[in-house]
């Protein structure tokens, strides 16, 4: 990691149309956010979901990679026709799709001269200029080039890699959570909530999320923030309004 | 439903934080896509995550709504103030929020009118023009208004009101789907598999997504079509290259 700098944004972009088709539920966008969030203290600001078509991935790399300070692409990075995540980021970029060299002798390796065939071998085509992702389940590396991050589809080799990205981040200002978990109803408490809200608008973040537990209902406050201080100023107040209105806390 | 068209496609936007943080799994997108493509022949072409910002929101929603037949946005619905989709909405097309009579009255009747405080009264303002998707679970409604339809976020209240979905939209030409589990590897079928799908391109959609199953190693092949014979013609493909590469098929 390099320098601390406050606030760092990413988006997430996963190219697959087996998420699109309702086939495969995606487990990527939470594992990233996670992450991103608790290891690196970026902010992940939007997530898309596309499909594997050229002018789609070429159009959301470049809109994406102008607004937020990283992408992190899943999916397409493999050996079969549908994965085209590779070419369309160098086609958006106007770079070179080729051989780069160290992968081609980690995947020659991996798989041995006789059985690296032509699907194989495209697994080490990449933009011209990109740096590789170490992946150490299969092999098959992921690349970053300028800011776009791009990694496997698969969760279970993403999680593997997910280290190997952090010598490219840099991090951010710490992000601190604090949850409260009360047995009311979100409309018992919305309007002093916005009040709170309102009031340490620029520095905390209060988001209200209903469960149902045990046949109960509750809500979720969820408070975060970079400043630890502010974080303890707004759940001071929202101690005080369950006090007020008598609400009791789920400890968990 | 009203008449049958060829091809109709729709976008899902997913409004808010808690996604974005890590904080909760995304059950929506999934849902929603399955339920479009079995059951009203709408493939979805994009899903979008984001945070609770009024422009963001309103941006989103003019993008989408314009790009595709029907926008399905999630969350932001309820009483608190993080609750903003209703009125992002109202601003994004530039007609009045206020409260919508029958809605109004559905949240009166079922909070009492001694309980019906500002957070409830907040859930029946909508879009000026706006037609409601009833609640069966908890009362409050979703709404539509142009080819934007809203849906709370909480996945159980969700799916309670999918059926009310069906009368405000066109049915598209009903999607088959064929999957074909085989124990190789991707590398082993990607030549050939990227040649059928060339011949097939404007009919039929075939992907390929490996997986791992009690310690063995192998590809899914999803063959996707709104016409069954092509579907049939890219699967009687598919088996004689599996023949000619001696592979076996996982049956489930």
């Amino acid at each position: 990691m390099k320098k601390k700098i406050k606030k760092i944004n990413a988006a997430i972009l996963i190219i697959g149309n087996e998420i699109l088709s309702g086939r495969t539920q995606d487990k990527n966008i939470i594992f990233l956010t996670n992450w991103l969030n608790t290891k690196c203290g970026i902010s992940v600001n939007e997530a898309r979901i596309i499909p594997d078509i050229e002018k789609t991935i070429m159009k959301n790399i470049l809109i994406l990679s102008k607004k937020f300070n990283y992408v992190f692409t899943t999916g397409g990075i493999g050996p079969t026709h549908d994965d085209i995540t590779a070419q369309s980021i160098s086609k958006a970029f106007k770079v070179k799709y080729e051989y780069h060299k160290e992968a081609y002798s980690i995947l020659e390796k991996y798989y041995g001269k006789k059985k690296f065939n032509d699907g194989r071998k495209k697994m080490a085509k990449m933009p011209k200029g990109a740096k590789l992702i170490y992946n150490p389940s299969s092999a098959a590396p992921g690349f970053i080039i300028k800011n776009v991050l791009s990694l496997p589809g698969v969760p279970s080799i993403l999680n593997s890699m997910i280290e190997n990205c952090k010598v490219y981040l840099t991090k951010g200002a710490k992000i601190h959570s604090k949850t409260l978990n009360l047995y009311t109803v979100e409309s018992n408490i919305s309007k002093r909530l916005g009040e709170i809200q309102k009031k340490y608008n620029k520095f905390v973040e209060v988001g209200s999320y209903p469960f149902f537990r045990l046949g109960k209902i509750g809500v979720a406050i969820v408070t975060r923030s970079t400043s630890q201080k502010k974080l303890k100023n707004v759940n001071h107040e929202l101690l005080k309004l369950v006090k007020l209105k008598k609400i009791k806390i789920l400890k968990l």
